[in-house]
């Protein structure tokens, strides 16, 4: 803290000092101003100084062997991914600019597509259906590169799913049309000669399905279906590929055919039509559609989102749909906690008197806003590998219990991994401080760019309904003695022991090893998601009596939302305990067990409301668990340089100046033309 | 939710489906698919349903008079805004686009500062002095037309104030220079002949002013300042104004001083000096001053933000620091709450089975969302009125309390409102779902402007500290019997009895007269703030002997921190509190008291886990207080687009065409082209 109380007496002086002398300027000025401070201390001195400052522990900072927690971490397809992030090294025409108009980004977007295709080789079609975590990979490394480009990617080939980002034109093609599709569309897919558009949402109707307006009336006589656009509502709003590159689209429609009754037509429900919405050679749009370019978005720019209107367009094709995909990867998180990491290590700041400044990291309220974050992206990092795993068994097994398993851990994560992430962008970005607000660092565009993979199905809370409403499926069938899914497993134990009230002598214990205890962590975050269960099931039953199914559950969404939410919480802590168990290397293992503590903890103190209110932790246990989660934060402080190196990202793929591994301060002012 | 158990056998179906003949594809088709849903019901009974389904209360929704509450909400400097708005509504061609590049939006900025000061005649420097509550109105105008005009603005005339957005280049000259500085500049300033920067920021120290390397040499033989930046770390960052229009900079450098010591010269310390960085004619940048552009920005780039390195730089001014400033206004939460709240209202989404679909703000998630928030930006509107009418205030009187007052509390606002503001901004974004990705309905901007408000003197945990700084000194004196001031008054009555336990039975009344009753709520708030100050003390004590000052304040940086935002708290619910007393329209009052118990009840409900921990609320009473946060929220909901109307924002303002009073998504279908 500065003092401020020289001001007032120095603003008197400085009335008259313009008729002063010279030398009496210098007296005067003399008298009022304080001394010059005494130069810095070595390094060496610096560093102790630190250790004794900063938490006060006598216990020695964590040796970890960067190389072999990197190995642990790396995906299996690393090598795919390196493939995409030296291809547009050696292009830098091809990499997007801080600034760049939507019309350029548009087709710099398309070229950088067909570029990775075409010239470097990487054709991610092939892998849709059979290598999926490879696929994903591709697509990952893409958004690495510009997430616009990352899914351009994914419209054009991913997998078809009604609630997902990645639910897009190849992939409906692949997965719900019939053979004779497949023959027809494979190829000009795969080598992009036939671009396509998912075109479900409509201006009123973005989540339900159901309400989808947008009629095909089958027509007996020439065997076809004529789709239309009733009315301004219905029209297909924020269609990927549309505005600028589509050929084809894959059209969600009402389904209506001939009937004897009085109307003459009959709806039936919702369907999927390719329909061909520009000319092969000229790229004229087609005649009876209308299509307008949806304009300048937040983020995303290199993505052509339009929106289409119907008149009449007679075509003979129909598919179906189905309700698979996955959850968007988590690179971009891993970039910007990087960049922050790395920035706080080298941005000093204040000091003790009379001491050098020290690294802004080595602040309490830094260490609280960046390292749980850390600890959180390895804790989704192994999460996410974990669904990519079981999403490619499905595709091999077409196991329908594991076909649940995925579509409610995948809409789970996704939301609550994407919510986190917004919210963790723009904490980078601030603890940045100015810096992160140029736009060379990344902060803006990967927050821009990212956001809206909140709300591509609709809004997060819609997925977490679902999530909800399966627990509580599976909550009814263990009261009628049927199995529970994977991934819902722990549910049958907990709920015994947990229906009881919460053990008053365990809720007391405060020591560090029981904290740091696996089983604790567990059981505490199980607890909570059995006991939200549990209670839910008993509101909604009563106010179901009174309100009916949708008035009761409104009247506890708010609840059935934390219920879900708490329930991915819990799987990503099971698969980071897991992940910390088999990792090889001591030091890396040792490393994990630190953040995932960090992880566990944090989650646990952030909530500590619903756990008092329960007394399933006492006050003095309470405090020991936030105090370890300081000292936690800390600990994982003294290696964050360690933890975000072994992400692994050149910096040809961080990219932000702030964040070079070296020399980061003469990169920036290079870069504003010093 | 939908049901999802069609697709299998549909997709079997569909497999040979090209060899069937018509009419068997009709009648298949028919058998497989679920019929038409039934015809929405009447207006009437879907307004009984909503009563019924969303809260179940058997409550009347409060009537409010709109008129009366937008009277009181109103500023007393409206009409100076009315002609801020009238102005750019007439100057179409002075509208900021969606899309501009950065040097474009520059010319713009500058052309739009031009024209309200020349053209418009609206002429902010005078009120800087005379009447502050009315600068105020300006800016926050200016800023409602674009946030990049708002700061442009306040970069040109705002007052002296070294941790602040507006601690720029007039008021630095008003407030801190000589009569001789004023009669030089003042008319230059207000005109806009002499745009001119504060040159305050280096690359290396944002915050700390006492770090600060840029040099200024008194050189006796000519009378003159040599002004020179040493090393690149000590280049001038981040400045507005610098990269293309300034002419004048004020420049913040370590003055050195000729003495008889062995080094020559004598560091004084850091002060101001008023230096000519480009020719009045020419515009050419002067010799031995080098400026670089910034580049692009994440938000604001109608403001040309630019980086100045010295060589050799002489002058002849020198001006003095001061400390003194305001936080940035409300009028973007304003404008982002009204938006999401319209939408809200209008968007229809799903439904009970076979009903008509519901609006989105029915949801009890969506209430959740954005109700405490609306809730919120009323609280921080009568905030800051008060901030503004202090401030004025101490202009006028020079009182030294006041002083002191003013500038923790606008510290502390500014650094809590604005961390509020951007989280807030996010959420809108999301509650709107895709139309709220588009760049047209304005979150992004809003948001990508607003950001930078959390960083511009550092970072908002400096001045987070300055404010828990104060409330210890406040702490001691106490102990003392010194005096406390006007803001932290409440300290006194609340240390002596809030250092004793909870009352338990006070600690489960669980009774909504109770909860809802301001002495409950204020206790509340208070408790919180005392017991955090009185531990934060001791352990401050204790940590001080083994870590020295600096060591122990680290220690407890987190804890400090949340007793500065728990401090700010308190005083938004006093001023909120007062302002529902003194509504004179009853009506209005009645809405406001249920807007400030939504406040006052969310706020501890979100900080449950604090009041659990000391018992100061019993389980029941947490629970209580959770049921009646949901309830108040469907309340507000009931009366949101009254509140937000009260906002007084008219079409024009607000922009978003989802916003729109009314056809609202004519506008959208109409500005995307069709």
């Amino acid at each position: 803290m500065e003092s401020r109380s020289r001001s007032r007496s120095d603003n008197q002086t400085a009335e008259d000092d313009s008729r002063l002398s010279t030398t009496r300027r210098i007296q005067r000025l003399t008298l009022h101003l304080n001394p010059n401070p005494t130069p810095p201390e070595s390094h060496q001195e610096q560093q102790q100084l630190l250790q004794r400052l900063s938490c006060g522990s006598s216990r020695v900072k964590l040796e970890v062997d960067k190389i072999q927690l990197s190995i642990y971490m790396r995906g299996k397809y690393r090598d795919i991914q390196d493939r995409v992030f030296e291809f547009f090294n050696s292009r830098p025409e091809l990499q997007t600019p801080v600034e760049i108009l939507k019309d350029e980004h548009r087709e710099l977007c398309w070229r950088q597509l067909l570029g990775l295709v075409r010239e470097a080789g990487v054709r991610p079609f092939r892998y849709v259906a059979e290598d999926p975590i490879k696929y994903f990979a591709i697509v990952e490394a893409a958004g690495s590169v510009d997430m616009s480009l990352g899914v351009k990617l994914g419209v054009q080939y991913s997998s078809g799913k009604k609630r997902n980002l990645l639910s897009l034109w190849g992939g409906s093609v692949l997965n719900l049309g019939t053979q004779k599709h497949k023959d027809k569309y494979y190829d000009g897919i795969d080598n992009l000669d036939y671009p396509g558009c998912f075109a479900m949402t409509e201006l009123h109707h973005g989540s339900n399905v159901q309400g989808l307006q947008t009629v095909a009336t089958f027509d007996p006589l020439t065997d076809e279906f004529i789709i239309d656009t009733p009315n301004d509502g219905a029209i297909k709003w924020w269609i990927g590929n549309a505005a600028v590159h589509g050929k084809f689209a894959t059209v969600f429609a009402k389904l209506m055919l001939p009937t004897h009754n009085a109307k003459g037509v009959s709806d039936m429900g919702v369907h999927a039509f390719i329909v061909p919405i520009r000319d092969m050679k000229t790229h004229q749009t087609l005649p009876g559609i209308e299509i307008h370019d949806c304009g300048h978005k937040v983020g995303l720019n290199g993505v052509d989102n339009g929106a289409l209107r119907f008149r009449a367009v007679r075509i003979p094709e129909i598919i179906f749909l189905i309700d698979l995909g996955m959850s968007p990867g988590m690179e971009n998180t891993q970039i910007a906690v990087t960049i922050a990491t790395r920035y706080s290590l080298l941005r000093q700041q204040f000091g003790p008197p009379k001491q050098p400044e020290v690294s802004i990291l080595d602040y309490q309220s830094q260490q609280h806003k960046l390292m749980p974050m850390l600890a959180s992206t390895y804790a989704f990092y192994f999460a996410s590998k974990h669904l990519v795993e079981i999403y490619s068994e499905m595709k091999k097994t077409h196991d329908e219990q594991l076909v649940a398993d995925v579509h409610a851990l995948s809409a789970g994560l996704k939301s609550y991994v994407t919510s986190y992430t917004a919210k963790s962008l723009s904490v980078c970005r601030e603890a940045c401080g100015g810096h992160g607000y140029a736009a060379v660092n990344r902060f803006g565009s990967l927050r821009n760019d990212h956001d809206i993979f909140q709300t591509f199905e609709g809004d997060n809370t819609v997925l977490l309904q679902q999530v909800a409403a399966d627990l509580l499926k599976q909550y009814k069938e263990k009261f009628q003695g049927g199995t529970l899914s994977v991934t819902w497993n722990y549910l049958r134990e907990s709920m015994n022991t947990y229906l009881s009230q919460p053990n008053p002598v365990t809720a007391r214990w405060e020591g560090e090893e029981h904290l740091r205890d696996p089983k604790f962590q567990l059981d505490a975050f199980r607890y909570r998601t059995s006991r939200l269960l549990q209670s839910v099931a008993v509101r909604l039953r009563k106010h179901s009596k009174t309100l009916g199914g949708f008035g009761a559950w409104n009247r506890c969404l708010n609840h059935l939302i934390t219920l879900a939410e708490s329930h991915i919480e819990s799987v990503i802590l099971v698969k980071f305990i897991e992940a910390v168990q088999n990792c090889p290397d001591p030091s890396s293992q040792a490393a994990l067990k630190l953040v995932c503590d960090l992880y566990a903890l944090n989650r646990i103190w952030n909530d500590i409301g619903t756990y008092r209110i329960v007394d399933y932790v006492a006050p003095n246990k309470a405090k020991a668990i936030h105090k370890l989660t300081e000292y936690l934060s800390f600990q994982v402080r003294n290696i964050a340089g360690e933890l975000v190196d072994a992400f692994d990202l050149p910096d040809h793929v961080t990219r932000a100046p702030i964040a070079m591994k070296s020399e980061a301060y003469s990169h920036y002012t290079q870069y504003v033309g010093f």
